[in-house]
């Protein structure tokens, strides 16, 4: 099996990619990995001699974080994002893996990788966080802000064969993201999504408020990508603002410092868990190859949790699965 | 002045909102007070006398909480939330607050007290928490569930009138929900929204992502109904699953609980900055007269914050305000 790399793409590439990368290659000696970067910004990182399984591919243009993804895709053909997807296309790698800009990943996958046929768009699917610490797989995110009913069973069967095959869970609970339990609540997409998704040959629990995510109600939750990016960045935004919040709190005084030394370890625990760079990467579903997008301000940690997780991506042939069941719906 | 409340809507309801009331007529002895409720469920609770300017309108029916919202305001023409959007319809009351059903409430403003002209769509306005506790007003977050950019439009107007006039922002920032800050992101809806928002003449700060809400970017946020929806209960869901993390971090064993005693008003503050509830309830803004919901779970305070909030609701008349230039726009 062979792995490339975006060394480019990142808050903390090359650095955390290239270590990522090398600590990988020795964990798995029996997989091959291609680092896909600008020479001399990554030689040095690497160091020499390369371990047998790791391989650069010298890249000369790279795309950055707040380039306009599908004109930074057109224009920057041998950028990493674009070489990466291409090798995922030309089977020269069987997974690609990147940090960097979400939209020109997103562009590339779709527009270089391809998309299976019987899948008409592709989604972004991120772990979120949930209490009990298993986490709930949510698609789209983003990748297609607008969404039809179909597109939304398209995500439902996807999403429980990638949460069932690489995240190992047993019949996934399948969840419909909307604005009341009961059948019949929402909007038209959702109506029409029920109707969908409720004959499809998964396990399908039905209506899922936001306010029970957290919560862990269900293993995968269906939403349009405009609604799921809101999703995300809210979580985030109210997580991080109430741990902002707490740590004023423990800096108040003597007194709440010494609370806070007591409490440091539980917290930390916490903060970790609700920290879906823990997670590994997001995947695009829907393409013709294994992409996927890892958290942009990943660490050696995430790279490599990423890696594990293209590795089973790969491993369980989920692609394959995605392109029977979606071509026999299409035929359904 | 003369504001009805609905005495038998809430989880606390009846007793929360008699006390509620009766605090109100004792604090604001210049405005009178209706309470709609079943005589025999109340009586006992005013006690007697009644305050002057306090009366009692009894009902003999109401619509709980898990009734389907538009038949049930259909077949119970007696019920307080009926009766209390028919007062203010035909100027018998100059406001009605309910904690009772959302839906319930949301369905009887528009088809009792009825849509002012030039607006399409009548919007729920809550405040959600931001960490400087100044709080946001978003609409809507579901009294509509899809929209057309010129709902977001009148939401955009109707926002910042009552945020001004009722909350005391000096030209209220005005932000429109998106996946990303630049012009031209989103979907048809927001990219339809933005173009018409940008003209009205208010404070329009541009697109704004849900991961800085609760940092406080703007004071009023516009949204189509189901996103805010999802929002909201995201928020709640989020804050409420951390705090309820951390209250098990607390009581893990006693040295985490000497913490907890030091943290105690600290975190007390903090919960209730985060509980909006103590911001007072949620305006029906595009009805022909104030109605206001109060939250489901309000005790004698928010029913006492909801009727301040009311009573200046009344007292800068928006609602003119608000058909006014709603006028000017359809007009435009």
């Amino acid at each position: 099996m062979r792995i490339a790399l975006d060394a480019m793409g990142g808050d903390h590439a090359p650095k955390a990619i290239v270590e990522g990368c090398l600590e990988a290659a020795q964990k798995w000696p029996d997989m091959e990995l291609v680092l896909l970067g600008h020479e001399q910004s990554i030689r040095s990182l690497l160091g020499q001699p390369l371990p047998d399984n790791l391989t650069m591919h010298p890249v000369e243009e790279w795309i950055e974080a707040d380039e306009e993804p599908v004109r930074a895709v057109r224009r920057k053909k041998g950028s990493s994002i674009v070489v990466g997807c291409r090798m995922v296309r030309e089977q020269k790698a069987d997974a690609f893996i990147s940090a960097g800009n979400t939209g020109a990943l997103m562009a590339a996958g779709t527009m270089v990788t391809g998309r299976l046929s019987g899948i008409d768009r592709p989604a972004l699917a991120p772990m979120f966080p949930t209490l009990d610490g298993k986490g709930v797989l949510v698609l789209d995110v983003g990748a297609n802000p607008e969404a039809k009913p179909v597109h939304l069973e398209q995500y439902a069967l996807m999403g429980a064969l990638y949460a069932e095959n690489v995240l190992g869970f047993d019949k996934p609970r399948v969840g419909l993201l909307n604005i009341g339990t009961e059948e019949g609540k929402g909007t038209a997409l959702t109506k029409g999504a029920f109707e969908l998704i409720k004959k499809l040959p998964i396990h399908f629990v039905g209506n899922v408020e936001s306010r029970d995510i957290l919560q862990g109600v269900c293993d995968v939750l269906v939403c349009d990508g405009f609604t799921g990016n809101v999703l995300l960045k809210n979580t985030e935004g109210v997580a991080k603002g109430i741990f902002a919040r707490l740590k004023e709190e423990l800096s108040r005084n003597a007194f709440t410092k010494l609370a806070a030394a007591i409490l440091k370890p539980g917290l930390k625990r916490f903060v970790k868990d609700m920290d879906y760079k823990e997670h590994g990467g997001a995947p695009l579903l829907g393409l013709k190859g294994p992409v996927v997008k890892a958290h942009g301000s990943s660490d050696t940690l995430a790279v490599l949790n990423a890696v594990r997780q293209a590795r089973r991506f790969v491993e369980r042939d989920v692609i394959s699965a995605i392109s029977k069941e979606s071509q026999r719906l299409e035929r359904g």
